[in-house]
C-alpha cells in the first residue's frame, strides 16, 4: 500500500518508520524541500493549495493521511474526492478553530475550562466577567507551541493583550489552577473498534511540551476510564479513524478537556518503545482497516524533547535504557530536533535515572 | 554519519530502519536493482569487484559495513583503504571458508564436531574413518541456507557425493546427535566493550531458519557463560567491530561450534521488540564507537520466518503482541519475504499463542 502524508516533518518521518516493516511507501507532501521525512520517503514539494500538486502527489497513491492538523482543511476535502482521507477533514476543521474545539467537546458533556468568544473589547470584557482572572487570550487559529496567546492577569492589561493578538477570532479562556497536565492518545480503527494508552504525564515551559512521563504516575483506573470515556463520544461524534490526542488539565480526579491534535502527537512518542505496538504503527493499522495493535505499557518510560540542542550523544547513549531519535533537521533555538525515551521496568528506577537524561537534553 | 552498506537486502533494510532514529543516513552497494534496501535509503547498484563503483560508492561516506557475508574479501579490503570498514574483513574471510572457520575456532579452544579437509577421494575416505558416520559433506565456500551439502549415510555413498559436490574444496563434518541448535548474537565495541543478548533456540527445515525462540528456553546461566566465553575469544582473536552471531550444537550442557556470520542474523530479529536494544542498533553503535545498549530480554519472543508466504495481514496483526515486518521482496518459493516476532511477558503465553501464528505463517 502506498500512503500519502500531508505534512513532511518528524511525526511524518516516524511514521515512515513505523510503516516499513508493514510493508508500506510513503509520499509526503511538504512546502519545503528540507522537510525531514524526506530523509527516509519521497518528498513531494509543494502548496496545500495547489490542486494540480494535489493532483498529482495523490497520484497512484492508496490514501492519504496527515502529520500536521494545520493543513488547509480545503485541501483535505479535495484530495478526499480523489482517494481516501483519513482521519476525516472534520477533524481538522474542529481542531484548526479552538472555540470550534472547545464547544464541539462541551455539548459531547466534556469538562472543560470556562471560555468566551472574543470579537471586540466588549466581548472580553463580558469574557472577563465570566472567565475571572487571570484568564488566557487567545487566538481561534493558527497558534502552537504557546504562541498566538496573552495572559490577563488584570482588567487594565485586557486592550493591550487584545490589540497584541488583533483584537478579534479570539477565545477568551479561565486560568485553571490545574494539579498537572495529561494527554491520552486514542485510536479508532475502521470498523469502530478503540484503542487507548494510559494517561501520560506532560510538562511544558515556554508553551513547548519538555517531558512525558507513562504511564502518567498515581495515575487511577478511574481517572484513566474518564479519559477514556471522553475520548470515545469525541471519535464516535466525529467518525474519527486513527491516532487522536486529547490534552486534559487534571484537578483532583477531574479532567478539563484543553486541546485535541488529529494526529499522532509528541506525548505518544514514548510508545515506540515503551508500549506493545507504538502510536505511529497504530494510526497506520487504524487509516489502513487493519487490526488495531495492543497499547499495554511496556514498563515506565519518560520522553525528553531535544529543543535547540544537539547532545553529546556518546554521553546520552551511554545510558541505560535510552532510546535515541534525531530528526536529521538543523538545529535551530527553540526547534524540536529530537526526542529521547528513557525505559525501564519500574518508576523508582525511572525517576533515578531521569535528572542525568534532563541535564544531557538540556532540559 | 554517512554509513555504506555492502549488500542491500532486508538486514539492510533493518539496519537503516534502526539507524534513522540516530540521525545516521544509508547508501546500500548491491549488484541488483531490486535489493529491497533501496526502498528505505540510496542504492548504489554496482559490482562488488569493480573498482571504479567501490570508489563512487564510498565519495562522502564515514564507514562501510556489510549486511551480507559472501562480499568479497578483495572488496571490503579495496574500501579499508579508502575509509574504516567494521567489522574487519578478516572477519569475511573466516566466515567465507568452512575449513578456516572451524579450525579458527578449534585453534581458540572453543569445541567443534569433528571435521576433515577433503580434496579428493583419499581425503574423504580417511574423513569417514575419524568423523564417523553419517557425516555432513560441505563445499568450503559458497553454501548457504542447506545448500552445498550432503549426508553420507554410508561408506557407498561417498564418492556420489563427492562428485555432486566437485570433487574438492569440501570440507566433511561428523554428524553431532544434538538436542538443539542455539546461537549467541554478540557485539563488541570500538574501545574493545563486549556485551550478549540470551541465547536463542533454533528450528530449521530444508536448511532455512525458521523460528527462534529468545531466550532459549530452559537456558541456563552456566551454559550462557560458556557461550559468551567462546565469543569474547572469537571476538578479541578477530579484533571484531560490530554484531557477531555463533551458532552452536547443544548436546546436554556442552555447546560445539557450528558456524558464524560477521554481521546482523536472522536469529536476532526478535530484539527489534524483544530487547532493551535491537541487534541493528547495536551493530550500528558499535561500529560508530558510541556506547554499547543493553541487550537485556523484554518478556519472551518467538521469531517466525515467512518463507515464499505472504500471510493475511489482518489475521496476523490481530494476535496480540505481533509485530510484523515485511521486506518489500516480491515473493518466490523458498525466498525469505519477511518476519513475525511475537512477544509476551512470559513463555507459557507466547507457547500458547504460538501455534496460531505458525499456521498463519506457514510454517
Amino acid at each position: 500500500m502506498r500512503v500519502g502524508v500531508l505534512g513532511g516533518g518528524q511525526l511524518g518521518r516516524m511514521l515512515a518508520l513505523a510503516g516499513y516493516p508493514l510493508g508500506l511507501t510513503f509520499r509526503f507532501l511538504d512546502p519545503s524541500p528540507e522537510a525531514c521525512a524526506g530523509q527516509v520517503g519521497a518528498l513531494f514539494v509543494g502548496d496545500f493549495l495547489d490542486e494540480e500538486a494535489l493532483r498529482r502527489f495523490a497520484e497512484g497513491l492508496d490514501l492519504v493521511t496527515y502529520e500536521f492538523e494545520n493543513v488547509p482543511v480545503e485541501a483535505a476535502r479535495f484530495l478526499e474526492g480523489l482517494l481516501p482521507v483519513r482521519p476525516t477533514p472534520k477533524a481538522l476543521e474542529v481542531a484548526q478553530d479552538r472555540l470550534r474545539e472547545k464547544t464541539f467537546f462541551r455539548e459531547l458533556g466534556v469538562p472543560t475550562p470556562p471560555f468566551h468568544p472574543v470579537e471586540g473589547l466588549e466581548d472580553l470584557e463580558e469574557g472577563l466577567r465570566r472567565v475571572g482572572l487571570p484568564a488566557l487570550l487567545k487566538t481561534r487559529r493558527g497558534g502552537y507551541d504557546g504562541k498566538g496567546q496573552a495572559l490577563i492577569r488584570t482588567l487594565e492589561e485586557a486592550p493591550k493583550a487584545l490589540e497584541a493578538l488583533g483584537g478579534k477570532g479570539l477565545i477568551l479562556e479561565g486560568f485553571v489552577p490545574f494539579d498537572r497536565e495529561v494527554s491520552l492518545l486514542a485510536v479508532r480503527g475502521l470498523g469502530g473498534e478503540v484503542a487507548f494508552y494510559p494517561l501520560v504525564e506532560n510538562h511544558h515551559r515556554g508553551g513547548i511540551l519538555r517531558l512525558s512521563r507513562a504511564p502518567a504516575p498515581g495515575l487511577s483506573p478511574d481517572l484513566q476510564a474518564k479519559a477514556e470515556g471522553y475520548a470515545r463520544v469525541a471519535l464516535e461524534a466525529l467518525g474519527y479513524v486513527g491516532v487522536l490526542a486529547l490534552e486534559f488539565f487534571q484537578v483532583g480526579q477531574e479532567l478539563l478537556f484543553n486541546e485535541m491534535a488529529p494526529r499522532v502527537h509528541n506525548s505518544g512518542h514514548w510508545t515506540i518503545e515503551g508500549a506493545e505496538t507504538s502510536q505511529f504503527e497504530n494510526h497506520l493499522r487504524a487509516v489502513l482497516g487493519l487490526p488495531l495493535g495492543s497499547t499495554a505499557p511496556r514498563g515506565h518510560s519518560a520522553m525528553v524533547n531535544l529543543i535547540g540542542h544537539r547532545p553529546d550523544l556518546a554521553q546520552v547513549l551511554a545510558l541505560e535504557g535510552v532510546h535515541l531519535h534525531w530528526y536529521g533537521k538543523a538545529v535551530r533555538p527553540g526547534r524540536k530536533v529530537g526526542h529521547i525515551t528513557l525505559r525501564r521496568e519500574g518508576l523508582p528506577e525511572l525517576e533515578e535515572a531521569l535528572p542525568r537524561l534532563l541535564s544531557l537534553a538540556g532540559v
